[in-house]
Parts: structure tokens; sequence; C-alpha cells
């Protein structure tokens, strides 16, 4: 029997308070914090009858906001977009914060424990203790959006920035790349359009041959001389901003343009590292490099298949290495993973 | 006869307004404009009696603030950035505004003609039209600093950021570089630091090998795990700030670190190539190539010459296509050059 039957009248009051979401359970959260948007999901905590999850979700509500990565719009802001994310889901659920039993803050930014620990603090003021909050990196959601919960395998994460994030069965825990584009994340869209704008650059000043991304950004961004790109750069250095010129990169590609070919191979290569070097780590493939695991592909650049398909040369790349790998494309979005794992840290945590 | 004797009792007005200069022919100011500082100098315009400077020459006063490129803080904080070294300048000189016959802004960030006519426009309004105003990049006061105010060669700059920059005899100009860190300049102290920063991150995670530039900037920086860098990084992404680690790169090359090694040689390529992608573009050496050109070479990066010799190894670099390079190390700072070039400007609107 789980705690909030151990009380009648709590009971009663709880299915009160449930309100519109027409559940005794209350109401679970899963957000995906990114750099790009932040999105919020909430459903009624089902009681599990089984271990299947019901097909559809019921999904309550869904809403969206701006970025929530602390390390790209500071503290304040990224806490406010939470705040705000949580006060609309539960407003368009008919729901209030009584009603919560958990959330899964699946947070893009939270690289080290203190990280983890601010954005709990954070929550512990709004929600009383008997709330679970659980805090992640914004890869767990990710992948729980391809194993449907279960915090198993590896996730790679590229769009505006990448990040390669593995979970074993046992809970360990490992992850590459994802410091940012300072810290040498070439997989990512920023850093695809970084490399193809410093080639026009070069290209320019006589440092690098002529490349059709020359013609092709500038004409993306409205510009008539490379020197414009320096203004246009630094007048606004938001990643996203930089990262979508990603599709003019592989246009130029698939278009036979060696500089556009040769960056998106050098991603590639990165990509598939970030992989292979959390695989090694956790050992997901046994001593003998031939086990299988799951590997779910997430983000714009990982999307397009036609033409030159950066997802498909990443798994080649792996598959050289580690032939066990199987890619998945998530069939449902990372908030949605969060609210899986939110669910499931939950019952596990009542079952204990 | 020059234009402020044609009218005598304009001459003594001059003589007057001119106040603690002790000159009747006023002042000129030189500005270098950098990412870290900005530097403006003083000097009386004296008439030119011959070709040659008076030496020492005769420094009225000397000021100093911070960083005066718009794109690094903004275009309202680098003109009052550059209005405030002006006021101060002249009030250190015992002069004012009436005084003044001559400014250089050689401020970095100017790229684009828009980016000069923005700032003489700031100028022209403070200043009567009789006031000469001269707006170049930064590169242009760091070449006059070697070449006393000749406008003829190239100046390599490698401190913060890094630019090549060259000038023709016959008013020909080029440059390579100087487009920031998001836009590839590897070799500036940025680069460099920001590759180390990448290192450590790689080895880390797995997806490099092992560095002694983990224990030594993590030292230098009083951080525990690579696991902080990512916070110490974008709390404060001032390009200084990350640059000021170049020092403990060079220590760990020089301690036979084959990463820290490897990223100062690429800094070494990428310099030299500015360079060459210059000469070539200007025909500084001739068809043949074999012409000499002075080299200016400013900057820290460029500065050590004991152990791991960034600046000897660039000039090895270049000389192997251009063997009549002749590097110079400035006597004086860049400011000055500046207001030798204001000084050259005036004196040739005067002849003309």
């Amino acid at each position: 029997m789980t705690k909030k039957h151990r009380n009648g009248e709590v009971s009663e009051l709880e299915r009160e308070m449930s309100g519109g979401t027409g559940e005794v359970g209350g109401v679970i959260l899963g957000i995906d914090g990114g750099t790009t948007s932040t999105v919020c999901v909430c459903f009624p905590f089902l009681q599990p009858q089984s271990l299947h999850l019901p097909d559809p979700l019921p999904l309550l509500a869904r809403v969206e906001a701006g970025c929530s990565n602390h390390n790209s719009v500071g503290e304040t802001a990224a806490r406010e977009t939470l705040e705000q994310v949580i006060a609309e889901a539960l407003s368009k659920s008919g729901s209030d914060r009584s009603a919560v039993r958990a959330i899964c803050l699946s947070v893009s930014g939270v690289n080290h424990p203190t990280d983890q620990q601010r954005i709990l603090n954070w929550f512990r003021d709004i929600f009383p203790s008997h709330v679970k909050l659980y805090v992640r990196n914004d890869a767990a959601a990710a992948l729980a959006s391809g194993t449907m919960g279960r915090l198993s395998g590896c996730v790679l994460i590229a769009g505006t920035g990448c990040i390669a994030y593995g979970f074993t069965d046992d809970g360990r825990e490992a992850r590459a790349a994802g410091a940012g584009p300072i810290l040498g994340d070439w997989g990512s869209g920023y850093g695809i359009s970084a490399q193809a704008l410093t080639a026009i650059i070069r290209a320019h000043d006589g440092r690098g041959p002529q490349t059709k991304l020359t013609n092709s950004i500038l004409q993306t961004l409205g510009l008539s001389s490379p020197d414009e790109l320096i203004g246009w750069t630094y007048a606004d250095q938001s990643w996203a901003r930089i990262a979508a010129l990603v599709p003019a990169v592989v246009s130029c590609a698939e278009a036979g343009d060696e500089i556009a070919n040769k960056i998106l191979q050098d991603s590639v290569k990165e990509l598939a590292l970030s992989v292979t070097a959390v695989v090694q780590r956790l050992g997901l493939c046994g001593s003998d490099r031939k086990g299988s695991f799951p590997l779910i592909m997430v983000g714009g650049v990982l999307e397009g298949n036609k033409g030159w398909g950066i997802a498909r040369e990443v798994i080649n790349c792996i598959s050289k290495d580690y032939p066990g790998v199987v890619p998945i494309w998530p069939k449902v979005e990372p908030a949605i993973g969060a609210a899986l794992l939110a669910w499931n840290f939950l019952k596990d945590s009542q079952q204990e």
C-alpha cells in the first residue's frame, strides 16, 4: 500500500485538490530544459497496475518557453523560465501545486553536483518535502524518450549543442562533450556553423580555399560581404542563432563543396568519438566490444536523413568499433521522457 | 605657410588656448583601443622643421581605460571609453578640446567602413571640422609603433586576439584573421587557451589523451575537477580572462607535454599563415617572393623568447616562404604609434 492511502482523509483532500485531472493520484511533471527552449508536460500519476504504460499517454498539458540553461542566460532567468513552465502547465491542466507528486527537471547545463543542488534548492522552497524532485542533465530526458523511461544505454544529442551520455543498469553514468562551444563541442550545430563561418573568413582573407559556403550563407543572412559577418556574429552571440546555419552547410556539402563536406565529416568524427568514449568508459558492450546497446539519436543535426545524412555517418563510424550499436529515433519528445523518468522514480520509491 | 598662420589673431588665440602645453601648435592625440585596454597619449603638435621626430618624444600625458572594442562591450560602452580617455588625456596635459589638431583612433573591432564611419560620427559631434580625425583598426597603430609612423609593411598582433595587417607604400592594405574567437582566430591567446581547456575536457571524458595541462590549469584557477571548468568558463566569457591562461600552456609545453606543444605549434602555423596570406595578397615581397619587408611583432603571445618561443617559431615558419621577412619588436607602445600616424597625416595634409 502506498503512503497516500495510509490516511483516508488526506486521500479525500487530494482527490479534491487534483480537480480537473480526474485522477486521485495527483500529477507528475516532466521538464526538458534546453538551450533553445524549455518544454514542460503534465500527466496524471497513474497507480502502477502493471509494468506497462498506458498507450497513448494521457497528456494533460504541454507548455513551452525559452532557454533554461543557466550557462547561457544566467541563474535568475533560468529559474524564472522553469518556474513559469511549471505554473503554466499546472494551470493548463486545471491543477495546482498541491497536486504535484513528482517532477523530473532534465536541464541543459547541469554538469556538476552543485548545479543539481542549486536547482533542487530553488524548488524545495516551492514544493513541500513529500514532492519528489529529480534534477538531471537534459540528456537523461532525451535517453528516456527513446527507452520509454528506462535509464539504460546511450544518448547522443546534437542540436545547438552536443553531448553523449550513457547509463548502465547498475546506476553508473558517464558523459562526453556537452561542454559548450568554447570548450570544443565541434560536433554540435553551433560547432558546424562556426566552422562554416570561419571557412568563409579564411577564403576571403586568403588563408583558405574558396567555398560555396560564402554565397550560400551570405545570402541566407542577407549580407553582401564576408567582412559583414564579423559584425553579424558578435551582434548577438546566441548559440542557437549561429547553429541555425547547419542546413546551409548540409546543402553546400550535397552540392559537392569540399570545405562543407570536410566540416560535416569532422563533425561526424567528433560525435562518434563522444559516443565511443562513453561506451568504453562504462563498458556498455562488454570486454569483447560486441555487446548490444541502444543509442538514442536526438536533435536537429541528427534528424535529416536524405542526401548528406550526418546521423547515418555517425552510426557507420561507431559500428566499426561497436557493431552492437542499435540506433533509436525517439517517437516522443524529451519532455515526455522526463515525465516517464519521474513516473518510474516515484513508482520505485513507493515500492522501496 | 600653414592655415593656422594665415591670421595672426587666430594664432594668438590658439597660443592662449594651448595653455599648459607650452606649444603654439596645439596637441595631437593617439589612441590604441584594444579588447583588453584603451590607451590615449597626448603630444604637442610640433611644426615639422625636418623629417625627423624629436627624441625622446615630448609626451604630455598618457591615460588608460578598459575595452573599447564595440564587438565586446557594445557601442555605448566603447564610445564612453574613448570619450573618457580623450577627456582625461587633455585634462592631464593641462589642455582642452579647443587645442586638439588631430586624433588618430586606432581601435580594435573596426573591420568595415561602417565601423569607421560610426566612430567618426561620434567625434565629429564633439570636435569642429578643422580637427583631423583618423579612424583605423588597432593594427595600424601597432604597425606604426614599429615603423615610427610609416604605414608600410606588415604587423602581426597576437595578444587576447590576433590579426595580421599589411600596408603598401602606394596605399593598399589587406588583413587576415582578426575576426574573433567564434570565427576561428586560433593563433590568438584566447585560441591557445580555449584549445588547452578543450584538451582538459577531452582527457577527462575519455576523448583525448591525458595532459599536464589538467593539473597546471586547474591549479592556476583554483579548481578541483575538470567538471568545474565548464562553470568557470561560462561564468564570465571575457576573452582576456581566458587568454590569460597562455603562460600555463607555454610552461606545460616547455615541460615536455605533447598536447600543449601541439597547441602551440598549431598556433604558430595559424599566425604564420595570417602573415603570408597578407604578404601574398599585397605582393609585399615582389613576384619572386625574395623582397624584404618589416614585420612588426606585437602582443603578449609574441613577447616571451625564452624556452618555447612562439614568435621565433612564427618567424621561422614565415621565412621558409618569404626569406626577406625582417621582424621588429617595437620600442614604443601602439598608442604612440597612433599619435605618430596622426602627426604624419596632419603634416601631409598641411603640405598638400
